[in-house]
């Protein structure tokens, strides 16, 4: 059984200015939640009988424990089709510590918009073990219920920061990285193990005032290369094949 | 000024039957219009004066043309927030003949779902210069007006073709190649200028039926190698990543 009150402070979370004002966000289905408990205590818990039968270990650490029917997790759930369990999360207060950077590579979002894009990045951050995602102010927020379910476990793992990215920037003594159309040919560059990989918006690219601060430009080469094709592959895309020649090199 | 009749089948295509009935599908908007008009002419051209006066050349090819206000290609739009111009094309019909495929680099997929992961993956076969890109049945709908807005151009430029996969896959004389948790790292493979990459289901991967008609199976390697992370990356991420890779070899 779960309150009214209950319920409608869970929805308000799908927005981001009460997401802000509670400092939570809700992830939903038995996978995510069950990468997320691990990590961090969940502040409620909104659950099946079944599910709570087979995870009472797991519901433990909750600072509060609903167990619901089918049809009041349906009317609690931001999911068209919730399954099972939701999670109500703390979400960290997390400070960018430059020196944290040093020795290691990171991604920066430049206005990454979608929130699906932003999820398959994280994923991406994780698995090629990049620990932080420094965020521009303009890119989506990743605790956005669909970004979080596209994250899946990474949100645990992956570090994202929201700040002034070109400040940032600025303030770093390494070498800064980014797509272009008119970049060199990434297979033909030194790719170092520190580094941060700036990855812009959708439509746009990296925007003016960062571009800017970029020291190293780098295309991924089109086949055959030069030829009529598709303006630029989908970020997220970009980012899995940027990531992956850089730990490439590092592995090899 | 375009009739009620005219909307109802424009706004029918949303429908994959009656796509199938009337082998039509709906493209919006200048960019991707513009770049789909090159390559064939619409049944239907659906616009706004301003975009007829700056395009009249291109609607020339139309069977139709309708210039309309704001107000009337909101009504016929299938989108939320129609721009300017709206085309109807011919779905053309394809047979795979399986020697085109020879010498060549092609995408096979396996029960993709998503048609923004269906687009993405198009955008990617077009930016490697692959040609033709073979679902099985279970795959989603190419002319999904979701997954015709997130290919833009590559529609045009890449054949795509559904078929009973197992079928071809049992009948092509060339490597197949898929992507397994338990492959082998594709970067100590050695990967030749023709062959089938396979891509499977977003949830569940590559079938069983599908899998034993894989004759080589690769692994993109994670970060530190075999650390504990993220499951498994995008499907569109893991075609990207896969197919930079067979690029590279075939370059450098």
């Amino acid at each position: 059984m779960i309150s009214k009150a209950r319920i409608k402070w869970i929805k308000s979370l799908e927005m981001r200015k009460y997401r802000l004002q509670y400092k939570a966000f809700v992830a939903e289905g038995p996978k995510l939640v069950g990468e997320l408990l691990p990590y961090s205590a969940p502040l409620c818990l909104v659950a099946t009988q079944d599910w709570l039968k087979r995870n009472g270990r797991q519901a433990e650490s909750a600072g509060e424990v609903y167990e619901v029917s089918q049809e009041e997790l349906e009317r609690t759930s931001l999911l068209r089709t919730p399954q099972s369990v939701l999670a109500v999360m703390h979400i960290p207060e997390r400070r960018l510590d430059l020196t944290a950077l040093q020795g290691k590579l990171s991604i920066a979002l430049d206005g990454v918009q979608d929130p699906g894009n932003l999820g398959t990045i994280l994923r991406i951050a994780d698995w090629f073990g990049i620990r932080h995602v420094i965020c521009s102010e303009g890119t989506a927020d990743v605790y956005n219920p669909k970004c979080v379910q596209s994250c899946m476990g990474a949100l645990a793992r992956v570090e994202v920061y929201y700040c002034p990215l070109p400040e940032v920037l600025r303030e770093v003594r390494m070498p800064v990285f980014g797509t272009f159309l008119d970049g060199k040919d990434i297979y033909a560059e030194e790719l170092p193990a520190e580094g941060i990989i700036v990855m812009g918006n959708e439509g746009n690219g990296i925007s003016t005032e960062v571009a800017r601060l970029v020291s190293r430009r780098l295309y991924v080469p089109n086949f055959p290369k030069g030829s009529l094709t598709t303006e630029s592959l989908n970020v997220a895309v970009a980012t899995g094949i940027v990531c992956a020649e850089f730990r490439r090199r590092q592995q090899s």
